[in-house]
């Protein structure tokens, strides 16, 4: 059976026309050896993360957490690294298409792949979620998964953002990698929990994030096993095999993980439900959500777009005691290249 | 869509009556710290473990493997457990089906219910691999994951093996649990890749062997997120999610893993494509399957059992220089108990 399913649920409608571009000011940073997390603005985000930290590390404590138990879950899109004004991977696979198209002549007439060569992005919005999956079933399925590895990498090493011209692994935020490291540095093991493809993302996380592949739970698509030619392969099939968004994301973790993180990052309502299956357990946690306030230095979105929605989101932060960055206030710095 | 497929594809006949009981030697024991191996016998086994530690750790070397890419895999059932007469799985499945029972009046009347309850084993077996999955399914599914978790616990303190009257977690191999020790102290990550569920051993595989949750791979049901009672919980579904067994081995490491595990352990034909994708991949790898040869000490078992069946293995082992334990003549021991 041949599954034709999106990787991400969320429709694109108008996504593609989502921010704008702005220059950024190069703030003046201090030598701050002593803070593990220069990059964040003094307020009640930074604080809070602080305590906790401090709260569960400390040995002899009623909310002591011992280091195999310190597990922490980051969505990747809008939390780790920009989203706007697409996907990377939905830039990733429109660019797949062209590259494609010479072995695929049947595209030319054929929606919604006839709309990606043209850069026609109203019929491409408009084939929704189903014209979208597939999209990305045609341009990521059908190779080996050391060759769709390949294809990944050389890619990223070349795209650029179109609205900030560098390569999107350099479009990750600062602030968000120095909480990585804080919190490895306090014994958490750091996994991500994203939406978005796990093969995607694998290639490069651990050199980006410090997330080996194996601490990368994503959407994914079904392989198989065959000898081929006498050496072991994994084909890449067009079925999707696993959707790792909304109600998917505690599945996943589950599946991957076999425990409840005590900690959970994400901006979007696709992490609602890996920040109540974080924080709802009983026993101390932490839950934050990545509010995008700062159309200057880069996004400002929430209930009205598409792309990294934040409705219910809002809501259940104020609720269930999650952590608001606001990414305007809280952050001084937002890309690494501000710290240079 | 309910789908009944059994978590081991395996069949059972016969499999209720293999092996005989054997009281065992015990061994006079030497201090000896220098060893990581002590109850490996010198041998070409123990040998070739040593020789492929010291290549892909010695820097410098043209063998050499980083830390990171350092990933051995390991089966459970009959590589690092007992798995004969039946696998504990399976005796968890029946007895489940005893304390079920009462909840289900119809099983009396229902096969394979009724043969589990009246220990028809003939019938039971002939039920095939279609009654076993209904019988997994069945016990396995309709609770929380937490839930599952606390019986399976509860289950493995009580249970005892039907030959060793010991609990089934004294019933792991004193050597493999001595080579998963040596490899994390040479900076290997361990996983084990079962056919077996992976949440039936993920509650006590950290206890036992040191193996984290999180490196855990096995069969899986499907899970389903839901907000109940305002609390967030995973319910265990009557559907098979994954079959973690045979070609179904590479796939489930490389979901969980994301990388190629330069090592593998195995002892049936389940753990053949595990084996190739390990070692025919090009680079330093090493592949090793556990003969079971002591019919005194354990069993003795390959081509002629339908559970841990050897055959294909063998040759394979041969042609790709795969180390075969002689359990009889390798392992000094077999059981931890036989060191106190």
């Amino acid at each position: 059976m041949i599954s034709i399913r999106p990787f991400n649920r969320r429709s694109i409608l108008a996504a593609l026309f989502v921010g704008s571009f702005c220059g950024w000011p190069l703030p003046s940073l201090q030598a701050q050896t002593a803070d593990p997390l220069p990059s964040w603005n003094e307020g009640s985000s930074k604080q809070a993360i602080v305590e906790f930290v401090a709260r569960v590390t400390h040995q002899g404590g009623s909310d002591f957490v011992p280091p195999s138990l310190r597990i922490a879950v980051f969505d990747n899109d809008g939390t780790l690294w920009a989203e706007h004004p697409m996907y990377v991977q939905l830039a990733f696979a429109l660019d797949r298409v062209n590259v494609m198209a010479p072995q695929h002549p049947e595209w030319k007439d054929k929606q919604p792949f006839k709309a990606a060569l043209e850069g026609d992005i109203k019929t491409l919005a408009e084939s929704g979620e189903r014209g979208l999956g597939e999209l990305i079933l045609a341009t990521h399925t059908g190779i080996t998964s050391s060759a769709f590895e390949g294809i990944v990498t050389n890619w990223l090493a070349t795209a650029r953002h179109p609205q900030f011209n560098r390569p999107y692994t350099q479009l990750v935020y600062q602030p968000m990698l120095e909480l990585l490291d804080y919190l490895r540095a306090n014994d958490f093991k750091t996994f991500i929990a994203s939406g978005g493809g796990i093969e995607f993302m694998r290639p490069w996380a651990e050199q980006v994030y410090g997330v080996p592949p194996e601490q990368v739970i994503g959407s994914s698509i079904k392989t198989k096993f065959e000898m081929r030619h006498g050496r072991p392969e994994l084909f890449r099939l067009p079925e999707v095999n696993f959707i790792d968004d909304k109600s998917g994301k505690p599945v996943g973790i589950h599946e991957h993980i076999g425990r409840r993180p005590i900690a959970a990052f994400g901006n979007s309502d696709g992490d609602l439900e890996m920040l109540q299956w974080t924080t709802m357990g009983g026993g101390p946690s932490f839950g934050l959500i990545v509010h995008h306030t700062d159309a200057e230095r880069e996004y400002a979105y929430d209930r009205n777009t598409p792309v990294g929605r934040l409705d219910k989101g809002l809501e259940a932060a104020s609720m269930n005691k999650w952590t608001v960055v606001d990414m305007k206030k809280d952050w001084r710095v937002i890309f690494p290249a501000e710290t240079r």
